[in-house]
């Protein structure tokens, strides 16, 4: 049963008007009183980053700055998985142009989330492998629910973690603990992510996940927005640069590793595992 | 009541003979023992780093270099502020020439004293927000009294740390911290800075603080100076690169900010409300 | 005496077939059943590192690439030093083109083996001052024995690390830690060096150094070899560039430092002292 005052908190929620009505993977709440924005994952059931899912959550981020938003907290609908990572039937026997907007995609995710104006943070309340971990570091502040599991665990499937995946981890964990989490593709549980660093906070739940971000997104309520957008952008700014000055770079050095047939081998025998397993 | 070996102390020390003469801001005492100098800032009541004070800082800072100087020991002759940062009044309603050369000696003293040939350490004996802070870090280490507060809380005035300050954070703090610190504005109290790392050791006062500071400072008695110095530069010549190739932007960058009607208006609530404190 | 277990582990090495026949600093063992390779430094009596047993090392380092090695121990056959570093003979009153081979080996050796494909570790079972502590920085892994010594204590005798000796201690340790120890040239005892990270590992002595690193090698066995070793160039590209790019200045430089006066007395007062121990 909801108390009085999370029912209040329910009310002041509203869909946010511009493009959400548009939306299909992502359910965006608005809290009228603090400005701040819950961005959930929709797409069921691992929430699989594939083309349309990234397409969302772009315009979403797109639309928080045009609306002056005060804070991002980003989530996910399924009970165990914050999400599973980059969709690997993107990556699998991929149309040349199809496979180029998804990654064009991702790394226009990754520059809007990791450089946004408005403060940004995680509520991990499932498990979040690969891709799914790059959303929860990009964001500022990361709580995450007890007994799962995160971790950028590209090398266990033969995929290599791009440079902006690694200063992702290395802004918030000591350079050897990234050094060490990618070549080995180590899946941290949650008690093991608080002590690297990885995360910030252990919650009870998704709610108290949810709770603890709008703590920490409050503490800018009173602090100048330019200010604060500045500042974020000198400490992150390298790695943004990086990749801004290096798009078609990357995409290069995706497509040449996508479509190796090592790595299609690879993918393949993945896909018959996750088939078996069902 | 001084001790034989404080008498010792406090006689071996003697005005460094070139600029002092002329310094009004600043009371510099050299041991003649160990050739460690103490730095004292004394422009009462809190130390504001205005102009004058700058550049009597940075004369000091060359002098020592001229001396071949074993070592500074940087502190204040306020019971209560090591120093409030930069003076406000420098940059509300700013004369386009005063506040360039402001700027630029603002640049000089950090580069001088985060580059400098001999080491250097902050005997902090009161609270140092922003540029005061920017002073301590500069340093190559850190003591501060119990129960003072310090930090990086430029976001709080509405203003922004350039990139400079927060290299100078990062330099002793970790990545993680910095972000969090730098958008926060974080004001750390003595036990937080010790923490994270902002600070290298607590003392019970400013005298021990001093002490602490010499300890450090002597354990270079016997190293080349000059291998030390190259191994200093090393570690910080990336930070001190970046603005030496980049001073002219950095104060059009400095000039556009400070000119701007919000930061402007900042000011002046700033300046009213410590008005209204009298 | 030897278990059944240690006699077959004795029995499924061999000597590495190419290059290893013309050894003579260095013993080579792979151990069949993983792939791992065991290098010992054998120059009695503290391996120094003078240019033959420098260009024996690059030899090993370029076979095992060769040799696709699933692995790589570093470790030394004297009981009390892993390595004392580069050979002062190497730079004291050096021959223009023999310290030129010299410091080009140097730079070789430490590209090889800081950018190796294979994942490596040291097993340090002796005290491991500049040069020595280099090597086992450049490697992923660190196990020591106890009560031994590991630093870059390089400015205790008046020279300077270069710059990739200081990246590749930032590499493990933070950047605070790296400039104290640097600049005070400290040697960290086994516990120290835990602590700071430094080390990753104590061990009981050489034989549990040894299976320790082991240990941390076979966690590697079922990851794509090619991934993992572009997400390892990934971490550690840009001071391997750094190096690459500059190798002709990073040699002036160290040929304008030896061949100082002030460096070649250092180097003699240091060559007496040593005398003057036996």
């Amino acid at each position: 049963m909801l108390s009085l005052k999370q029912c209040v908190q329910v009310l002041s929620m509203r869909c946010i008007s511009m493009s959400a009505s548009k939306l299909k993977y992502v359910n965006v709440a608005v809290d009228d009183k603090t400005g701040i924005a819950t961005v959930e994952m929709n797409r069921p059931p691992v929430n699989s980053l594939n083309t349309p899912l990234l397409q969302e959550l772009s315009t979403t981020l797109s639309d928080l700055t045009k609306n002056k938003s005060r804070g991002l907290i980003l989530t996910s609908s399924s009970p165990t998985v914050f999400s599973a990572g980059l969709d690997i039937l993107e990556m699998y026997k991929p149309d040349p142009e199809r496979v180029k907007l998804f990654w064009t995609t991702v790394q226009e995710v990754w520059l809007k989330l990791y450089g946004s104006v408005y403060p940004t943070a995680a509520a991990i309340n499932g498990h979040s492998p690969a891709g799914g971990c790059l959303l929860a570091l990009s964001c500022e502040y990361r709580v995450m629910a007890p007994k799962l599991t995160i971790g950028l665990n590209e090398t266990r499937l033969g995929i290599v973690a791009p440079t902006w995946f690694q200063a992702s981890m290395q802004n918030v964990m000591s350079v050897r603990d990234t050094e060490k989490a990618l070549t080995l593709g180590t899946m941290f549980s949650t008690d093991e992510a608080l002590k690297v660093g990885l995360i910030d906070e252990v919650a009870s739940d998704k709610q108290d996940a949810i709770k603890r971000c709008e703590q920490f997104l409050l503490q800018f309520a009173k602090i100048s927005v330019e200010a604060r957008a500045m500042t974020k952008r000198n400490c992150r700014g390298k790695a943004i640069a990086d990749l801004e000055n290096n798009r078609e770079a990357d995409l290069q050095n995706f497509l040449g590793f996508v479509n190796s047939p090592k790595v299609q081998r690879g993918l393949e025998l993945y896909l018959e595992s996750l088939k078996a397993k069902k």
